[in-house]
């Protein structure tokens, strides 16, 4: 029944790749799209990201990926939603419960993605900035209320009713699909034009893992030619992070638990130096030098060398999807410094991000699968087995199966 | 010989009460003070704060008050340079032993207090500021390397050479003595005057506890008329960012564990609202209202719920010296909220600071002790049994054994 729904909800066939169940295997769904509405945009997509926030999801790693086959499901159900109130929905007054089952029930059978760059196939009758064969890109998200403080100030990415580009219910009951499949629909506000000159599979992953640094910098003041900034973890986040900070005209220090990064943090993407944060000696070298961090690890990681690398007055900003770290006080205390996180900037800055990034040469280290590999690259990204960004190859290599 | 190294290193006689170990027990005690150099203005104490980071530091709240009686000293000593370079020296490129050395030894034999008013007995020759008679006051610090850029930005507070008010090596090589005492000198960059109109008792928290919670205030951009600002714990620190808070024109919400605090705090502190932090109904109707958040307590305590009122990009800042807390990072992410420290101001904000407490009437409420009642108020301290925060009338208790 669930299947027959997702093929008939809308008048247009689609088809993708989906994940079933909590093991986030994915395989051949049908299911169907919208018509285009009139302020719509059709495209046939081309390349897709993977993010590594997809991973996440599909592994339970935030703790609210609720599978009816974990044990203890009823009561962890319970806690998740006490959970969730203060987390994702902390900015409205009370949980809204069917959101979160959705959510829950969509986790099921899930198109991911969320990276997703192709050619505009249709536009709707009053649409006004796209027409038909532009290159064109969808972000994280494909709508929000347009009415809150957020969306009023172009930061949509903060509205509490924001709708995920996955696995969330739209705005007419239906669910979002992602990108993993052969078209996407979604308003002209939410669609961000990708600039010649940038090649598209290389343009895809900077519609999260690009946005979700870049907004950062510039929101904490970080953009400032002459900084002395860190970027740790040197993965899909933190190689983007190296090559936004040096656009900027930032020193940049890569912090790494890897000493075979080393060569390749300083030589492919510029940085100026590298420091291993398990070595003491390194890492009190550079204690006080930075007037900010950009810490993209998404695993639990200790801050305190982290906060001692800042300058009085630093910021550390998290944006790697962990779920709770120990944070030593006293030195954000002593030198007035500030841990904060930030997730990936509204439309007006991610097309600002990308129109920067076409101009500065700043586009992610790539490497491009077939569809059919792509449960491959899950576990490869597990294991960060990975330079930086797998795209996968969708005009080329998705086949229909009716 | 420690004693009469005390007595005789300056040429002034002086005398005060001081603490000789752990137990924080305070005695009379002879030491001496310098002669009144050409930038010095000396005082005579009339009054002095008791502030909760004197307790701390006399019971080792914060793992670095090193005395030779504690059970695994020299581990322990090891263990702190080391927390120590991260933490309180984060901003210098090396260890400083000697300092460290001189803050343990100087823990043993400590006039405490650094919320000092007094009335101007002699100026140097070449002070511009002050003359005989001047009601002054001296806070936290009474030098600072007067270069390094927090220097340069009147942040004094925050550089990494400043000189403690009390525990600490001068520049001269000596050790620096707090306000438990009869005089004080300090040169005229670190003296604060005290504006007409101000009671000077209630003046003298307003050199610690007042600079701590009205700088991030300001600092944060949590001044500006109309914002909702919720400020956690209402102890000597909390009841004064209500007052602060209001006077910039915030609504104020006081968070509290202690429901018998609610009358308190709206009738006599102002504030417009109360919310018990345990009580999840209530708790659960502030969720995603506040702007800002000044957090005092000094103790283990919960983030998220805090997290959780904030509205998106909210300030949550953290004044009460706590060693460590646990952080969930997804409210961070999902809002692009901050958790911040901050310390006291530099020595312009504090005259600023102390102005705008004169012309809005901003004082401390404060419970006037005489000096033989200080270790039975140091034990009430420690219950939370003041409001809100002990002085000490050196003026007329502080009785000389010469």
């Amino acid at each position: 029944m669930a299947a027959l729904q997702h093929e008939f909800e809308h008048p247009n066939k689609a088809f993708g790749w989906a994940a079933r169940d909590s093991t986030g295997f994915l395989s051949p769904f049908n299911f169907s799209r919208r018509e285009t509405g009139e302020k719509d945009v059709t495209l046939k997509i081309l390349y897709c990201g993977i993010c590594h926030t997809d991973l996440h999801l599909s592994r339970n790693d935030f703790g609210v990926s609720i599978y009816p086959l974990v044990p203890g499901y009823l009561s962890f159900l319970i806690h998740s939603i006490e959970k969730l109130k203060w987390i994702f929905l902390c900015s409205v007054s009370e949980i809204n419960n069917q959101r979160y089952q959705l959510l829950r029930k969509s986790l099921m059978i899930m198109i991911y993605r969320h990276e997703i760059v192709g050619e505009v196939t249709e536009v709707g009758s009053k649409v006004e900035k796209f027409k038909i064969g532009d290159k064109v890109g969808v972000g994280t998200m494909v709508d929000s209320c347009r009415s809150c403080q957020s969306c009023v100030d172009n930061l949509e990415s903060y509205c509490p009713k924001k709708i995920p580009t996955y696995g969330f219910k739209n705005v007419d009951g239906t669910t979002t699909y992602g990108g993993f499949s052969d078209t996407m629909v979604a308003h002209e506000d939410f669609v961000i034009r990708i600039p010649h000159g940038l090649p598209l599979d290389a343009a895809a992953p900077l519609l999260c893992a690009g946005i979700t640094v870049y907004s950062p910098l510039r929101y904490f003041g970080l953009d400032k030619p002459g900084l002395h900034l860190a970027v740790v973890g040197l993965g899909g986040l933190g190689h983007l992070a190296v090559k936004f900070a040096k656009a900027f005209g930032a020193k940049v220090t890569v912090v790494s638990t890897s000493p075979h990064k080393k060569k390749e943090a300083l030589e492919n993407l510029g940085a100026d130096s590298f420091v291993i944060s398990t070595d003491q000696d390194q890492m009190q070298g550079v204690i006080g030098t930075m007037d900010g961090i950009i810490d993209t690890i998404s695993a639990d990681h200790p801050l305190l060398h982290l906060l001692g690398m800042l300058k009085s007055h630093g910021k550390l900003v998290l944006v790697g999807a962990v779920a709770k770290l120990e944070l030593p006080v006293f030195p954000l205390i002593m030198g007035r410094k500030i841990v904060a996180g930030s997730s990936v900037g509204g439309l007006k800055e991610t097309q600002e991000m990308i129109d920067f990034a076409a101009h500065h040469n700043v586009k992610a280290d790539i490497e491009v699968i077939p569809v059919d590999y792509i449960n491959t690259a899950m576990d490869r990204l597990h294991k960060a087995d990975v330079k930086y960004r797998f795209v996968i190859d969708i005009g080329n290599t998705l086949k229909s199966s009716s």
